[in-house]
């Protein structure tokens, strides 16, 4: 919060011209080999400076329950033990996250991928035990991530490739929301570039009506989105999501787009893309 | 081969200052968490760039296993069907890989796990089918490591961590020997770096009488080593590392030491470790 107004003039200076696009993608996108496939080429298409934040996937779950690993999802968050770690470990810091790094590579964009222990760019604490053993968790605070560092692997020419690890710095991995990855980074980048975050997932956007794919809302800003929740029209799933948005967008994100991953492709060519977040519509 | 000749004065002023270690490890490291801890406290300490590359462990055999894949092994070289390339991408690229990284942290190493289709560091080719068709196996040739791209890493302050994976350019990750990416990433530096390649393994280093540590060879060069060939004094397991390292040193790696895992700390204490193979002893 605020940390808008600390935004140095060299840093403003630089917002013209160097914009940064930090995109999530989730289980819709990763679990369909062609839905990837189309997203990643979009991906590599958009100009400017990129980083790809993505979650799991059902290769997870799968893999948890050939291993003979039971499930434990405490208030909709999976407990991470140690056992879960390793799948977790292996399925989002290698399966996935590789071979999308290859699939970029072949279109030519030069990715890397990541996990917060490389470079040490995301340090989380381990989510203290209260009523619940989270496991292997960890908690981004305002400190967790190494903006100027990230910043120099983009310009030697790499577009990082996050998967939802990062490390305590005590040589211990932690699983890691991926939506809350993505929004750290486009808050503690907000200094250096004019950064658009982006959450793609199965839906066009923010809806009027849940069932009505045509009903979406193209633009939003804190005003609006106050009315819409007051009279009720936003489905309650995605408020959270929304909070968070516009918190990014209150410590200098410049605009949150929440659309759906076949459409990435629409931003390119400037033609309307899911429901805009910004400051003032 | 002649590569040496082709190195510019800017290259050879900087060999002055400016020391690489490539330095390779496998099971006998990765399979026994005190021994790695150990090892990776030592590569932190020592001065000058640096380059770790592991091979896989247990783990993998284990997970091919569980999963109830069946181990294909042709003259001593696995099979990698699609399946094993699966579980060795989770195990080296994920669970091995960021592990390290993550206790590199620890110790204040500013690792970056990798594979070869990260930033398009190595690109191979998948080896053809003759008589036997290996998989999904990449085979590493004088084009495939990008030099000055990993050295522009390492000058943003980053040390690479490569596992043994490596793509083809086409969206193809492939399964590649760690003691070739060593040798490969050796040469292809050399240009740039006074490269010194590291073997750690089991053994003190090149003994005269296997069954005997104290029968420690310090010092090879290629008169010397034909010699004891000649006499039939070397293990002939050790042949083809060997030859493969002499040709390293004839395409200009500085040195190349085999030698224990346990006592890398030697080196940085200027004590004798293992092996040591040049040019000229």
């Amino acid at each position: 919060m605020g940390r808008i107004h600390s935004v140095s003039n060299k840093a403003e200076a630089n917002h013209d011209h160097k914009n940064l696009y930090i995109i999530k993608i989730g289980g819709n996108v990763i679990d369909n080999s062609e839905n990837l496939h189309h997203f990643l080429k979009d991906f590599t298409s958009l100009d400017g400076y990129k980083i790809l934040v993505h979650g799991g996937g059902k290769v997870a779950t799968q893999l948890s329950e050939t291993l003979g690993l039971e499930a434990r999802v405490v208030d909709g968050r999976r407990i991470t033990d140690i056992e879960t770690l390793r799948v977790v470990t292996m399925v989002y810091g290698g399966l996935i996250n590789k071979n999308i790094v290859a699939q970029l590579q072949r279109f030519g964009n030069n990715a890397m991928g990541l996990t917060g222990a490389d470079g040490d760019f995301i340090q989380t604490k381990k989510r203290p035990v209260k009523s619940i053993d989270y496991g292997f968790v960890g908690d981004i605070d305002e400190t967790s991530v190494r903006a100027e560092s990230i910043s120099s692997l983009m310009d030697a020419g790499f577009t990082p490739v996050f998967c939802a690890l990062t490390h305590d710095g005590e040589g211990q991995l932690l699983n890691t929301n991926a939506d809350t990855i993505a929004s750290a980074l486009a808050v503690a980048l907000a200094d250096l570039y004019h950064t658009t975050l982006i959450y793609c997932f199965e839906k066009k956007g923010v809806l009027q009506d849940i069932n009505d794919e045509e009903s979406l809302i193209r633009e939003l800003d804190p005003q609006r989105y106050e009315e819409l929740k007051t009279k009720q029209i936003i489905h309650s799933g995605m408020l959270p999501k929304l909070d968070n948005a516009f918190t990014a967008i209150a410590c200098g994100v410049k605009a949150v787009i929440i659309g759906h991953s076949g459409e990435l492709g629409s931003l390119q060519q400037n033609k309307p893309f899911g429901t805009r977040l910004s400051q003032n519509s």
